[in-house]
């Protein structure tokens, strides 16, 4: 039984450790569900006992403001990367964004599974907890960009910036989510990273540039 | 116990309490999830016995099945409506779409749930289930329309008809489902329907227009 004063101390602290069962808690809440995991389940993936585990992060709520501070936010600010741009460079913005948004998923597919089952799902254990820390950095921030664009006669007039952003998540996140979807429906196969980006800034650039039948 | 020849059989046949059981299954698979609902749950929601919904729908496999196709596809369907245009007229095809879409999730909230729980999440049941019924009806119809718009020079050539369809259903379904997040985010309580339609076709039809700064 660990000591009741300090539970689940190791002999010594190591950094590596703390790393080890972050990733294994981030393991987890991918493949159980951030609901249905506990310290328990944490731990036997970890291989580790409950207690050293909350001797490390305390309990469950602390465990995932800890996987959201340090392994989510961290991956998500790629998105923030694309933004700094020259102001009122709205084709670099735009093209940093779409970039970085179709890579996201490919570099950190365990991202995917996540922010479709714990933020958009109805319910979900991440949308409270991240999107306020979130939305600053990358939405509002997107939205004001495109309202300045607007003002100054740079972006089309009849959009709204707010919903410019979700169209934006909409043509790359939402797109990359459902990629194992649409690949089978299609047998999309040779749709790689590329294509995407090159379809998805024609689409936004230019529309669809729809003519009369002659 | 019930007879063992005819399980749970009804006094007599009620059409009404087969529609009812129906109904108890779609709110099951809403609240609890497909994986998590047992003909036990389902039964204990209805309240009746697991037996009288073994009668009417035989195993969990059938009532998912059942689900699908007296529920869900003709729900879905309402998606395929908007398909009902003159050939070429491409311009009718989006509008018709994008309008449908949008309102969707607004005449059948449940199926919002759904739709992000049970195709988009990975492992979700409704997947391989619903997509190869679906396909043929809407997305593979679209993208042939798209394409021989595309031949026809009616259409930007740089877009991907397969992806133009998945960049339809992100600017639309995804932008709908994703509704309670974005109105988080943006405070967004003004932006009703009308507006989300406007905005969209205007990205559809125009593009961002981008103009460098003067």
């Amino acid at each position: 039984m660990p000591s009741p004063r300090r539970p689940g101390r190791p002999e010594r602290d190591a950094p590596d450790q703390r790393l080890a069962l972050l990733q294994a808690a981030l393991d987890a809440f991918v493949a159980e569900g951030i609901a249905a995991s506990t310290l328990r389940s944490v731990a036997r993936r970890a291989g580790v006992t409950p207690a050293l585990l909350h001797y490390y992060f305390g309990d469950k709520e602390r465990l995932i403001e800890a996987v959201i501070g340090e392994r989510l936010m961290p991956v998500l600010q790629e998105l923030g990367t694309g933004l700094a741009v020259p102001v009122q460079d709205e084709r670099a913005l735009l093209r940093g964004f779409v970039q970085a948004a179709f890579g996201l998923f490919e570099r950190h597919p365990w991202l995917a599974t996540l922010w479709v089952r714990e933020v958009l799902s109805e319910g979900g254990a991440l949308r409270e907890r991240l999107m306020p820390r979130l939305a600053p950095a990358i939405p509002l921030a997107l939205a004001q960009r495109f309202a300045a664009a607007q003002r100054g006669g740079r972006l089309n007039p009849d959009l709204d910036p707010r919903l410019l952003v979700v169209s934006l998540i909409g043509l790359t996140l939402f797109a990359s989510a459902a990629a194992p979807v649409w690949r089978g429906v299609f047998g999309a196969t040779d749709v790689d990273r590329a294509a995407l980006v090159e379809h998805t800034l024609a689409l936004l650039e230019r529309g669809l540039e729809l003519r009369h039948a002659d």
